[in-house]
């Protein structure tokens, strides 16, 4: 089958495209309607090999991913998908084309933002799936940038970290996009500054304190570690968790009200620069010699 | 350097950025200003070895070749681009990164749509540069689209056709964008339908009669060919050429009046189906018989 007709397959499958997307795929471009003139765009690749072990892990949970972090980004701008675009760069005779895009239709789908269009080629190497997420900004609180937090604000984050990886978490991760959206309802403009972690509590906090011109300390003791998460260095230098890390100023509640997420205050705002954690001894230490380099 | 710093140096460099990039590179997505409430979304991926030669193509010409495909899509739907997000998975050891994200950005910038964000990584094969690019419709015209073609219009082609991958000039093209515009302002409804010929003109009419539910019959003598180009066949079967192939009503002039792009009646809109070239003698050709698979 060729790649072209590959695609039309699949897209004819795609029934039930949302008024969102006013000229689907099949044509030179997609048209989409974008509410209240503003839409956010984010854009990531999946690399096998790196990103995932094609011998071990099902297509289906590679299509996963490969959508949900680009949904991810969307819910750390505090804003809900809207339509996504897929695109293959395939092994050559990898023979599950066909399941692989009908798997991200399906979770691109579910997580609110269809595929309304795509390209697929083949490579003689590793796959690489690119998926472009494109979303609507939060109506009242509009985009949560990185750049927002201010000293004296406190630091959060959702759920639990550590130990994605090797606990195949990473593969299976919920996108935080209710408590995304339920943080800039519930917060306003006291909702600062918020990422999604996904190079590690220090490397991503060290981002927003850096945007921020402020330093972030963590309380090592503070954070909330899965049970088969390594100790507090390993959440700090691993990645792959996709947790929002937020900076707000008051008070903060300790589950989000809509999904029951955990949140737990595990630092502050303070004077200074970069990232540092507070071990359970007292000492400093600075994040960057926690981190890993996905590079 | 990490891939996320040689991003944010590329990124640092893209100084003046358009209102319409509302948030820019740096943060977990951009936002972006969308006039009129509608948005054109197209994504293309170039792929080292197969639409570019890595041993003879400058790194300027694989940039622009890479950001010119969307672009010209955003051309066939007659619309202006506006923004563009390029990613790159590079192969190891590639040395020069910075170059290409830089002329990347210029090639996009120049064309009118600035790189907005993107991503980088590094995979064991092939380089793949994947740009989706951004538009806005035409405010009078709409969105043209494939399907838009009625039994007794003509059918025209802008520019040359023929000889694009041997001459070199499926590098070096300059996306419709300008003549596509023009179109939608000159003849408003009674263009039709349209399309960018990347695959050949004959497979590319061959769409514009399928979702247009009619058949295109093309005169192989008025074929617009390049000096260089072979025959009508190899001009009808080959692809890459990114002109604008459109079916209108009524008369259409015989060059654009902002460009000087020459404009050709190359056949017509009859009922029944497929894409049909009429030779120099008369015989009647199936352009799928023409046609080559870039799968």
């Amino acid at each position: 089958m060729r790649e072209s007709e590959l695609l039309a397959h699949i897209y004819e499958r795609s029934t039930g495209l949302p008024p969102v997307i006013s000229v689907g795929p099949g044509d030179d471009a997609a048209e989409i309607v974008v509410e209240g003139g503003r839409a956010l765009v984010t854009v990531d690749q999946l690399v096998e090999g790196r990103h995932y072990d094609p011998a071990t892990t099902d297509v289906d949970l590679v299509a996963r991913k490969a959508v949900g972090r680009s949904v991810s980004d969307i819910a750390a701008m505090g804003g809900r998908p809207t339509c996504a675009f897929a695109t293959a760069a395939l092994r050559e005779g990898f023979a599950d084309a066909d399941r692989l895009f009908d798997r991200m239709a399906a979770w691109a789908k579910g997580w609110g933002c269809p595929l309304a269009g795509g390209d697929i080629a083949t490579v003689d190497g590793p796959t690489v799936l690119t998926v472009t997420v494109m979303g609507t900004p939060h109506a009242g609180r509009g985009s949560v940038l990185r750049s927002g937090a201010r000293v004296g604000d406190s630091v959060y984050v959702t759920g639990k970290v550590g130990g994605a990886f090797a606990s195949g978490r990473h593969l299976m991760f919920e996108p935080r996009v209710r408590e995304g959206s339920w943080l800039c309802d519930a917060l306003g403009e006291r909702l600062r500054a918020m990422i999604d972690v996904s190079d590690g509590v220090g490397r991503d906090a060290g981002r927003v304190a850096k945007m921020s011109g402020a330093r972030i300390e963590i309380d090592a003791g503070a954070l909330p570690l899965h049970e088969d998460a390594g100790d507090w260095r390993e959440a700090v230098g691993a990645g792959e968790d996709y947790e929002l890390l937020f900076c707000a100023s008051g008070e903060v509640a300790e589950r989000c009200a809509e999904t029951g997420t955990v949140i737990t205050k595990i630092g502050r705002v303070v004077e200074g620069e970069g990232c540092f954690v507070v071990a359970p001894d007292g000492a400093r230490v600075d994040a960057r010699e926690l981190g890993w380099d996905h590079g």
